[in-house]
């Protein structure tokens, strides 16, 4: 197994991208787009299938990366996706699978069928069959699983045992162990080796290699740019770093992204519940996790469950649906509080015309609360620790702003109504609505995570129901009290 | 300059760990603590700061690691944390500043003084300190740098003189630079050579070496498991990738990371105007701009201008009143639109009651399309090919839900104030903002984003104003109309 170090290679042991000429980069940056694909070649591919010009379409997409064809994929329409996925070329569909937001894959993976999908995913990566697999409905997995041959079927199946949303759905298999008597150079010789012999046990990438006991269970890790600056004769013992993060399967993937930021990680190993090293999670896997999470956030603090700039129109209606009928029923109450002063407002039509102005600052107010709770709960910044002060300040700040705004609104209302005691009402109402927002935005959401309860999806229905309330309730009840 | 590599290493050459015993997982993961710091130590830490027993915080805050003593400062409040602050150990105090927060870091340097903070400064990699020290204001920052030996200032100048926010200010400047013509036994023997005799000139991890020409134009990069697993022998010209994506020193760090997500980077190499290589940008400095990123849409688009879970009571009011104030001026014109209809008003207290009603769904529904928007746009998903077709599917589905709403809260009303010319005028009303809501959330930030400006900042207001505005317009007229 050893090989002497200063052998003659007759041939390069590793050679996957052929050398082509080298680009120097005489303008800089001219070979660097951060734009994604240009819109021209969009709209010239759509030209040409529009003219049934195959040729022309195959001479489009030919050149293209596969994340580039992956975005003119899902800027196509359906009937025009249809005509592009078969020129796809056989080599780049699993990566062109890959790149795909999960609405289109669907499409493509119906319209390539159960063999060819199968030989797609069969080329991936593990992590990346996975995850493709993963997505797709309970009967298509089984065929698609079934037409991948052995092997790799196996590893699929195992993956697809642990938790979704777990680190083990996330983890590289290949991976590198070692054992704890090797030296650096028997470590060199040892990769050289496999490179040349058994290549499939290798990752395609990999940053770090872990050193293992003999029960196979991790006891340290070796950046490859410290393997590569050490001396041959060096005991990996030596060199290791002890500090192990070890990640068991089931962590959740957000847990998994949570540590790795929180400790510069870029990459660490997965043990199962005996410690033994199963996979590697690398940083590359946790952009991707950080990516939805941020998804899932942004979408559920704007009253939107899935991803829909792809999905069909009737689709997306369906499930913006529910959310607005939540919303009704919470506009209902606020009407209801109206309902109860309706006598005031007829006898005084100005407190319709305020009316909204405190129910809409207290809104806004209670959403820049609840904006900074939720992103603090997200990053694990606001916890029990802080959990009073935050509350307390969010109290301070909502009263700071109340009296500001009901000064800014009483003069408003007085200029333009002339009438104090309406210009004092609004103002009073304006104070009590802003501390309530201000309390219940910073409240809301901590609760909601205590509960277990994703608090970027419900906080905002909870928040608005109460401002309503509460704006409605104190401006209308104040001016039935006082005014009448 | 060559070293024989099958040298007898009398001392390892770089053991910077020490190696402490293993710590095999017998429980596995039980080193895995993925909620930041423990609550209880904070709570221990703040009782032992107030009975004034600075061993007792001492013994605490010693074993805890940069990140989790981060948190740890952050979850204390001002006089507490001026208390902690002189027991950190110099060698943690430059990974200490460089987690923390924005407004607690300045908190902390305030605290220090410059010389102190000079000392951490220059104990940080480059790019941490370019970090740290464009953040402070300019006077500090002067009195920083002129603290800081020289060789690090000058590097640090240099980086201060690239654009806030540009790859310039990102980038590593230590780097494996290696020329064409050596091959893989080259370039490791070099390696050791440099990790001996002048280590400083190594980045601390490295991932990827870079391949350049003599004008030091980078021509291929290799990936150290690359370099690895070949042979002594092997050229790097034959192993190098030269498919190389160069980023220009002035690339907006926004378009770096969509750059590394788009083609799944771990590494790229930064280019000065003459193609020359600067620096390199690696995937965890990219993490912590997608963070930020991630971080300002979520506030913006929550109406929240800075991260203010640390800042001053005061300067958090301070900051969200200028935003509360635009959305007042919003509530002020929806009035105004009321104000038009106070008659008919009067002769109806009813449509007083339900008009939020109206004006509450069109705001929901167009938050929803908004968001998509907006978060189509930042991943660059929304460009100038699909902007027609998202739009027209906004419409669609707005036009769907419209008329899905129309008849339940036609039906509502109905059965409320049992008067069905009411509930046919809040449908009909429902359905003109419901559309005109979808149509204005994927418009609006559009344009924002045609015209330059930050479409997570402003587009909501605008929303907010048509929704509120059509909504009342709607159906106030309409009732006024046809009842009256």
């Amino acid at each position: 197994m050893m090989i002497d170090p200063a052998e003659d290679a007759k041939a390069p042991a590793t050679a996957p991208h052929p050398s082509a000429p080298p680009r120097p980069g005489d303008a800089a940056g001219a070979d660097v787009l951060a734009t994604g694909i240009d819109p021209f070649v969009v709209a010239a591919t759509r030209l040409a299938i529009e003219a049934g010009d195959m040729e022309a379409v195959r001479a489009r997409i030919e050149p293209l990366h596969a994340a580039d064809l992956a975005d003119l994929i899902q800027d196509l329409d359906r009937a025009d996706r249809r005509a592009v996925i078969p020129l796809i070329a056989k080599d780049l569909l699993p990566a062109v699978l890959a790149e795909l937001d999960e609405t289109v894959r669907d499409e493509v993976i119906e319209a390539l069928g159960v063999s060819e999908t199968a030989a797609a995913v069969a080329d991936m990566e593990i992590d990346d069959a996975l995850h493709v697999i993963s997505e797709l409905d309970e009967e298509d997995q089984q065929r698609v699983l079934d037409a991948i041959p052995e092997p790799d079927r196996v590893l699929i199946e195992q993956g697809l045992s642990y938790p979704d949303f777990s680190a083990g759905r996330l983890m590289q298999r290949e991976m590198v162990a070692v054992p704890t008597f090797w030296t650096v150079g028997d470590t060199i010789d040892h990769l050289r080796w496999t490179a040349e012999e058994s290549p499939d046990t290798l990752p395609t990438l990999f940053y770090d290699l872990y050193v293992v006991d003999p029960g196979h269970r991790p006891v340290g890790a070796i950046a490859l740019s410290r393997l590569l600056t050490a001396r041959r004769a060096v005991a990996l013992t030596d060199l290791m770093q002890t500090e192990l993060k070890r990640i068991p399967t089931d962590m959740a993937q957000r847990d998994v992204a949570f540590l790795f930021r929180q400790r510069d990680l870029t990459s660490a190993p997965v043990v199962d519940d005996g410690g033994r090293l199963v996979g590697v999670i690398t940083i590359d896997d946790v952009v991707d996790v950080i990516e939805e999470e941020h998804e899932d956030e942004v979408m559920h603090l704007g009253g939107v469950r899935y991803d829909d700039l792809y999905s069909a129109t009737f689709d997306t209606a369906r499930s913006r649906f529910t959310w607005l009928l939540v919303n009704l029923v919470t506009a209902i109450i606020a009407s209801l509080v109206i309902g109860l002063f309706d006598a005031t407002i007829e006898q005084m039509v100005a407190l319709a015309v305020l009316m909204p102005i405190v129910a809409s600052m207290g809104g806004n107010a209670g959403t820049q609360s609840l904006t900074v709770a939720v992103r603090a709960l997200a990053t694990k910044e606001l916890t029990a620790a802080n959990a009073g002060r935050v509350v307390g300040k969010e109290l301070l700040v909502g009263s700071i702003n109340g009296v500001l705004f009901a000064v800014v609104t009483g003069a408003v209302t007085w200029v333009w109504f002339g009438d104090g005691a309406l210009a004092a009402i609004i103002g009073m109402a304006m104070v009590i609505n802003l501390i309530v927002a201000g309390l219940s935005g910073a409240v809301i959401p901590i609760v909601l995570d205590r509960l277990n309860i994703d608090p970027a999806i419900a906080s905002s229905v909870f928040l608005t129901t109460v401002t309503d309330v509460v704006g409605f309730f104190a401006f209308l009840g104040l001016a039935t009290w006082l005014l009448l």
